[in-house]
């Protein structure tokens, strides 16, 4: 049987419930697969400012490095929402993107049947909307320097930031875009802001360039503030989405709530080498945290991409989302994605959890 | 009577016919208020590049800095698309505002009961949706330093921009803003990265040191990933929003579409002091270009826009806007915020002009 080993980083708020949730998922879609699990859980975010004073300790970095893939709950709440910056739970995320070198981020972004008229968008408009968006995660405007603050000719206060990109961190990004693409309905549209910023010229320029080793997917170019529009317009026109750190921050959290579902939206980042980080996109909603309220599904999915994307056990990985499939088919709903209608029931993140077991 | 000299800038694709359906607007309310106007016509964008090779001539610089404000259309287009940045018409329009030095961009997005319609989000979404972005406009990664092309230390190719803020830009900003919201509903909502950037920092450091000049409006913060969210999810939360160049680009276009009807959406641009800018958001729409299709009612509410913020003519304003809704509620509708139903009429941009004559 294929041993792995996972570091799970259940993190703050609400991420100790839902990992837990996925956790039991793994092992069980696993040991139906002949898959065996060993898990290691280790302290980032928040908890790990509390226990350690630091975001992410470098135990909990190592581990992760040495593990086979890494499934983070969520980090941060307000008690840290005043720390200075290398003290802010949000840093200890950066720093793991950073360490684990996953410069491509996949955030999934579809409308279940099930779930259509959770979105705020027109059944019509919302109805099919499948797309994918590709984020660069260790470059831009996130990590560029110089960086900091410091004064100007007058003597005045500024705060600065680089967004700089080289030609090989666009270049291996467009490429998992394109194989993207490729693999879903080959379409991909990048998303810049070529008519001002040099960072987005170069980094058209450099898509262009690509493109020519994927003459099977058809590439279209848009500009940011069209895509914020075109995303609420009509974002079945979209089926992979590419740009950059800080616009794939905004576009992808845009489309997400687009789908009404966020509490159900997995994401997987991936290096060029070494395990990947797999998290689910919402936060660590500390007005619920520890009332059994959270949605473990996303959490659950990311799980499934993790056996997907970072294992390459694509049997685990369908288990998995097949019984989410069937869990929600049979009217299972935590608050956020209820509606009152016939047959659905309100549960909890435990009963969801034991019911999705169920299912699997 | 009162004179004043307004420099129209039609610009390209459908501004010169929106701008003569303004200029007529202006002129009928003008001299039902005692008003009288001298026009001045001057190429910008594609239309001056064609004709002088740059897209914003000195003369037309200077005639609109020695007007009482500025109108204009909109500008770009397929043919420049290629050009390179300094013959890009919208380096026009960048270099136009930081000539004016107009850094405060108040873009309105609101709902009307009669095109509710139009918005992709279900009714009791969109209904009463009436926000103000309030974005800075010539600062930040749109013109900051150093910026360019250049090599890292392997030699590769990169492509740089800085996004910066000092003090005094984010405090007179900061001002206009909780002024707007004063005279709105007294709710202003800053959004910025402040967990990620240190520009981001800064700028919420200061928006939260002028809040204490205005202890009557209700200030929050908000991360623009969010912010991109909770316009989807209820747009309804918003009174007035204030945020940097590049995050107010992109959310007040997605703010625009959530009205539904981006041909309806004025903007002003001011500065300290000099002549306002006054456009339409949506953009030069090549594709319908000269077939008179286009709404002219974003750029008659921007020359309201332009009599109110602009001029202090309240009452020349207020008969335009009394028009605008008289126009829309005999039915009138062009191809954009068409839709069957009872009474409506579908007409071309001259003849929805026509109209609003009438009602003027
Ligand atoms: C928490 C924050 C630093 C992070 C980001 O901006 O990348 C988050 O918004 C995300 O998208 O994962
Ligand atoms: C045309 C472009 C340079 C401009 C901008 O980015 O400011 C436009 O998108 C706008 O919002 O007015």
């Amino acid at each position: 049987s294929r041993r792995y080993t996972i570091t799970l980083l259940p993190g703050d708020g609400i991420g100790p419930e839902v990992i837990s949730v996925a956790k039991n998922a793994l092992q069980l879609a696993g040991s139906l697969e002949g898959i065996e699990f060993g898990f290691k859980e280790m302290p980032v975010g928040g908890a790990a400012l509390d226990l350690t004073g630091v975001p992410l300790p470098e135990e909990t970095l190592s581990a992760a490095k040495k593990s086979d893939a890494v499934l983070l709950g969520a980090i941060g709440g307000y008690k840290w929402d005043n720390n200075e910056k290398h003290l802010k739970p949000e840093t200890g995320l950066l720093q793991l993107r950073a360490g684990l070198k996953v410069f491509a981020n996949l955030r999934p972004a579809s409308v279940l049947s099930q779930l259509v008229d959770a979105s705020t968008l027109k059944k019509e408009v919302a109805e099919g909307v499948d797309l994918m968006v590709v984020r660069e995660l260790t470059g831009g405007i996130y990590f560029g320097k110089p960086r900091g603050f410091g004064s100007n000719e007058n003597g005045e206060e500024i705060g600065f930031n680089t967004e700089v990109y080289a030609t090989y961190e666009i270049d291996r990004i467009a490429r998992i875009a394109f194989e993207t693409a490729q693999k879903r309905r080959g379409k991909l549209c990048s998303v810049d802001k070529a008519n001002v910023l040099e960072a987005s010229m170069l980094w058209r320029k450099r898509v262009m360039a690509i493109a020519s080793e994927y003459p099977d997917v058809e590439l279209s170019h848009m500009y940011v503030d069209n895509a914020a529009m075109q995303l609420v317009r009509n974002p079945k026109q979209f089926d992979t989405i590419v740009t950059n750190n800080i616009f794939g921050d905004i576009l992808s959290d845009e489309a997400s709530m687009i789908t009404g579902s966020i509490g159900m939206l997995p994401s997987a980042s991936l290096g060029e080498a070494g395990p990947g980080l797999f998290e689910p996109i919402h936060g660590s909603a500390p007005d619920i945290a520890g009332q059994d309220k959270a949605n473990p599904l996303a959490t659950v999915l990311s799980a499934a991409m993790l056996l997907k994307y970072g294992l390459g056990e694509e049997k685990a990985a369908q288990r998995i989302e097949t019984a989410v499939l069937d869990t929600l088919n049979r009217g299972f709903r935590t608050g956020d994605i209820y509606s009152e209608s016939e047959g659905n029931k309100l549960v909890g993140c435990k009963e969801m959890g034991k019911e999705l077991v169920k299912s699997i």
